[in-house]
């Protein structure tokens, strides 16, 4: 139970190089009350995503985090109380809590979630994560039967879905991902059909080696050298789903992007595609529906990397963009 | 008329740096006979392209030009004798003629044209380059009444189709070229709403100017900084038409690529495709039929850049690559 302190995680300082744990302090507030057209939740989970840090470095398709406010970020909230029409105390939703222990919402900025148990696929399979995995790979990817698909950050929440999803799809899959654990941890409990380590160096060789007929979708999930590999081997009229950035988040924004741009782009006709999940949201029962029935099939895991304590945050995200996680991190409250 | 003898040039050696007069010889030949399946033709134009340079650094959508062969390229002839089903003496095709006064050729690579005047017409409007402007703006670009669609090389043979035929679509059209006097003739006698000076010096700020509202289509001939600047510019769901990129085919390929790949691809949710336009030849008389239209009625001038004599084909792409020409550059035997 709580003795009436909101206890909240602040921004302090925005890093100029890595992301480390002074950049944050934690503080006690006091709980808020819901104004008109607001609910009052307590926050329940707290979604952990590079997002949160590319955030940092100035307005995306949101605005900037900034220094001495509570750190934003996606959460599964329990409506305390409302005074928003369509939200009642008991009801479980999603948005942009912060990282906080209560936060007080306009009802306008919240998606009302269905009761499942495990509640955590609100935020892993049936979340932003789940949904970017779906509609990435089959709306921008467009994979055939029988094509090559390539996914980096594969063992993180979002590639370990696409690989899984692009399995189904009857392609053949190869994760990119570091250290030979996770590699392994792909292909024998994922059903990938390769995995790179790309901290082994040499990733182009064994991108060549894992995926011998070329690549048809690759998902990127980290730009910089991965994608530049993938772009050299790319086949003719490829697909690249541009979904993040991983490799150039932490740290000062590299000067210079892959080669090949746009050379290769040009004479292998590729099309490289931008998105964010939130543009697909109005199809969003579509891919639950689907990842569902997956989910009921066995022909997709779900994997979960659940972390105890508001006060874990700042090195959990910390470890999220070195690596550390295996699936969907989130922290537990 | 002509002695027996068949005047070609040769490329010597591939350049590793620029492109100069010297990686080429003219040579003396016999006029060689066509074997089965082939036309034998003189040559009457000669197309010079970027590509042609492109081509010497290796395989792209076809093979790589080779040293101590005849330079490759298209052209227009006139079949002087045929031992192909569907062609005869005084048929007007398009193939890779090379630069030479005489080919021998398969009939599978010859397309035959229709007899018009000016027949250079079909080497600019109606042959690649126009063909190139309308699917890549049209097909790839897909601009909607009212965008701002952003041209590179402008006053090519390429982009000077492309911004007045973004003009006929209802868009506003700003062009990229090098040069007061060109961008000068943009605006004025092709229509363009605005034109910019890359010789100028601060590419970003002049197109920030001339294109007040963000960049809907960037329709690159270019590549390098030129993108880049376009890049940062781009309204979210931009397209970027990825035709060509000059500015990196004469010298030692670029160690690097634009600064913003994946990242603005990402949270603009932009689209780069490249596209070859053979792709598109199974759609060539739709293109012609608009294309044909737009010159009856006045909507669409043909600027071209007819230089006498093989002899003077070297330079003339050299030229080229430099950014002398206007409107589609061509070589008259």
């Amino acid at each position: 139970m709580n003795d009436g302190t909101n206890r909240q995680i602040l921004l302090v300082e925005k890093p100029t190089g890595k992301l480390a744990p002074e950049h944050f302090r934690m503080m006690e507030g006091t709980i808020p009350e819901a104004r008109d057209g607001e609910a009052l939740l307590r926050v329940r989970f707290i979604s952990l995503d590079a997002a949160n840090r590319a955030w940092m470095h100035g307005a995306t398709y949101r605005a900037a985090v900034e220094a001495n406010t509570v750190m934003a970020g996606g959460g599964i909230g329990e409506v305390v109380s409302s005074r928003a029409p369509g939200l009642s105390a008991g009801d479980i939703v999603f948005g942009d809590t912060g990282w906080q222990e209560y936060a007080a919402v306009p009802a306008k900025h919240l998606t009302k979630m269905p009761k499942i148990e495990p509640m955590t696929y609100l935020l892993s399979v049936y979340g932003i994560a789940g949904l970017t995995a779906y509609f990435g790979l089959l709306d921008v990817g467009k994979p055939k039967v029988g094509e090559t698909v390539v996914v980096s950050a594969a063992a993180g929440s979002v590639g370990s879905i696409v690989g899984q999803i692009a399995k189904i799809k009857g392609c053949r899959v190869v994760g990119i991902a570091g250290g030979q654990e996770k590699c392994r941890w792909l292909t024998s409990e994922l059903g990938f059909d390769a995995a790179v380590d790309y901290k082994d160096g040499a990733v182009f060789k064994a991108l060549k080696a894992a995926a011998p007929s070329g690549i048809d979708v690759y998902f990127d999930n980290v730009g910089g050298e991965i994608l530049e590999a993938c772009l050299a081997q790319m086949n003719n009229r490829g697909r690249i789903a541009c979904c993040g950035a991983i490799s150039q988040y932490d740290g000062v924004p590299s000067a210079s992007g892959p080669r090949g741009v746009p050379g290769l782009i040009v004479v292998k006709r590729l099309t490289m595609q931008g998105f964010i999940v939130m543009d697909y949201m109005e199809r969003r029962n579509e891919a639950l529906r689907d990842l569902q029935s997956w989910i009921a099939a066995g022909t997709l895991k779900v994997q979960e990397d659940v972390i105890d304590g508001l006060e874990n945050a700042p090195k959990a995200l910390i470890g999220l963009l070195a690596g550390d996680n295996r699936g969907k991190r989130m922290i537990r409250l």
